[in-house]
């Protein structure tokens, strides 16, 4: 593997804030990664509320499980993460491994076990041995401090070149609160580690059936429309903590999904899970190009995305991007396989503002040249517009090359 | 492009004999490619049955809709087929030129319209000029002659690394007939050229409603269980044709699908189907490795097909492979984002005849050694058992390598 940070890393890294309510430790327990950090407790203020949303995988991990059978309690004080191990398809043992770790972090923290959240990262069939870091949770909770984000961020990356920060203040009512937010890539992206893991804090009061719906209704358009490669992480997990210390400095409770005093926060959570969601796109596994797929004019919002999905996991259309090959004829077998509704003759298909293709024919004013000069730019967007209706929708992807193939192929070996 | 020939590349090709009823010419039309044939011709005797299978894309080429208005009528009597250019996305012009092929090829050979059929495989949306080769198709009938078979599987082959070929000889009541088979790559093999074509025909006297009966059932466990990249071509197309010559030396004639003497027919069909299908594999762009995937223990047969091609076309699995890693981690997670009924805790998964995860864990007896050595192979078997209930199926792949993103993403440029 190259040590080479992503072409499409961000230029700047945002200095994250502290969240009030919110402690955090991080240590070297030596899981699979030597002389950097692999486990990160966060540890919340009485009172913090938490929402989840989890894989989609009919063989979920260890943590997963452990996590969705805290959720519906809406408490937390103690979350988890370890990289290098992902404690997934490691069966009995597993479940020992978040029990044990679990009981410790309980214990640590001084709370109900209902109250722990757990996530892990990185090899998948290899048993996970809690002893080597639960003996340390005691000392990371006592010691744990608000400024420590940054080490947070990285302490949770595996293949990742660079770690994913976002940070956002807005009003609630007269009063302004924090939104920070850290992510680990991604898609498929990691060798064994296909794990894409996020952790957002505020310090807003809000109750965790609101906090779910923000966050149940966020991903829709954000992490839930990315995709690397098709491939779907058994231990996909993503967090959102709300430890409500702003009610202090006079924030309200907020109670209802509907409360309009919402409004900003839903906006500021939105645009952060998608800051998010792209920074793994672009730290896609050998990823050269950023890739947005828009489909307008499908029958649903729904089919829209299954189209849009298509073009943006068709390998055929990955690789031309990679090449900067204006292919829209596999755009066109993108859309055909789909199996949505599609009439051939009323396509009509764009990169970027050039039209390529319309009304199922080669654009008559088609440029060769001008199409050319286009892909070679970093962020590529290909727009379908399908001529049936109304629905729509937006994905993200990133392009496919021969280092893609060189981090998966090579890996164990 | 490299010019090798697939690794994986039949050691040796059967000689072709004769069709009775089956003449065939190629030609030299210069549509794309210089210096070798790029047109076929294939004319058939009076009273010749047809039946076919197309692509499932919905946005099939013009050739394709040609050739599902003309199969109805049950009867043929040529075959045009071009390579280097797919007439597809082509609009009005691409239906202007498939009915101006059909009507030259009907003057050919003095038949109907409605007689005649086409396929074309190559670049998608430039338009293909049917004055490139209409007038070379009197000519090619009037000089057809039998014995070509070798000549007509190379002039179809675009990316292909080297011509599909089948035969066999069965007994059909007391008479012996032939069954003849070509192809040409496949799944979404060729770089603009995504397209699989296969055309078999036998001097058998078959109805053509029991002709696509047998055509049908046939393409479920073949053809249908391939894949290269999961992408789909515009221009798919698999025909069958009987001439009923070995009516002449006593062969009955079949009108029933359930007639007991088809059976032979019927399982050497089955046979060349898989045969050419898995040749197409073979011949997947970069290939190196075969991979065929067996689900067992499914709720259904469809089920374990979905599942199957989870993992046929998961591009973790694939690179995997290509890596020579026996990584089964890789294998769970394809399973677990099938969307199938699974439980983690039930799953058995094999390399060859080497159990590596046994009910939801690693096998206890496990030998990385032994893995090691068994994924330096040709041919890969992966088996995954979801001990759910007897529903089961296999489809093949093969790796995914960097050659392939080298063919797909430096196509064009």
């Amino acid at each position: 593997m190259s040590d080479a940070v992503s072409p499409l890393a961000p230029k700047k890294q945002p200095r994250m804030p502290t969240v009030e309510g919110v402690r955090i430790a991080t240590a070297q327990a030596g899981i699979k990664y030597k002389g950097r950090t692999d486990v990160v407790a966060m540890v919340f203020d009485e009172g913090t509320t938490v929402a989840g949303v989890f894989t989609r995988s009919k063989c979920p991990s260890a943590p997963v499980e452990f996590c969705r059978q805290n959720l519906p309690g809406g408490s937390a004080r103690v979350l988890v993460v370890n990289s290098g191990n992902a404690n997934a398809f490691t069966g009995k043992r597993g479940r020992e491994t978040t029990s044990m770790t679990g009981e410790a972090a309980a214990k640590a923290a001084g709370c109900a076990q209902e109250e722990v959240f757990l996530a892990s990262t990185g090899v998948i069939g290899e048993p996970l041995d809690a002893g080597k870091f639960s003996h340390l949770l005691a000392g990371m909770v006592e010691t744990a401090e608000p400024a420590l984000w940054g080490e947070a961020g990285k302490a949770i990356m595996t293949t990742d070149t660079y770690p994913k920060y976002a940070t956002a203040k807005v009003m609630i009512g007269e009063t302004e609160v924090t939104l920070n937010g850290i992510a680990k890539g991604a898609g498929m992206i990691a060798p064994d580690m296909a794990t894409m893991l996020s952790f957002l804090a505020t310090d807003a009061a809000i109750d965790a059936a609101v906090l779910q719906d923000l966050l149940s209704k966020g991903v829709g358009k954000t992490f839930n429309a990315v995709t690397v490669d098709s491939d779907t992480s058994t231990s996909d997990t993503l967090m959102l903590f709300a430890t409500g210390a702003a009610a202090k400095r006079g924030a309200p409770r907020i109670t209802d999904p509907k409360d309009a005093r919402l409004s900003q926060f839903r906006r500021a959570l939105n645009r952060m899970l998608k800051n998010l969601a792209l920074q793994v796109v672009r730290d896609g596994e050998g990823a050269r190009k950023q890739v947005e797929v828009t489909v307008t004019g499908a029958k649903s919002a729904r089919s829209a995305k299954r189209v849009a999905l298509s073009i943006a996991n068709s390998p055929l259309v990955k690789t031309a991007v990679a090449g900067e090959d204006a292919n829209w004829g596999r755009v066109v077998m993108a859309v055909g396989k789909a199996g949505e509704p599609a009439d051939r003759d009323l396509l009509s298909i764009w990169f970027g503002d050039i039209r390529v293709a319309h009304q199922g024919e080669r654009d008559p004013a088609y440029s060769e040249t001008e199409t050319s000069a286009y892909m070679k730019r970093d962020e590529i967007a290909v727009r379908v517009d399908l001529g049936l209706g109304r629905g729509k929708a937006t994905v993200w992807t990133c392009d496919l090359t021969k280092e893609y193939v060189a981090i998966n192929g090579d890996y164990r070996s």
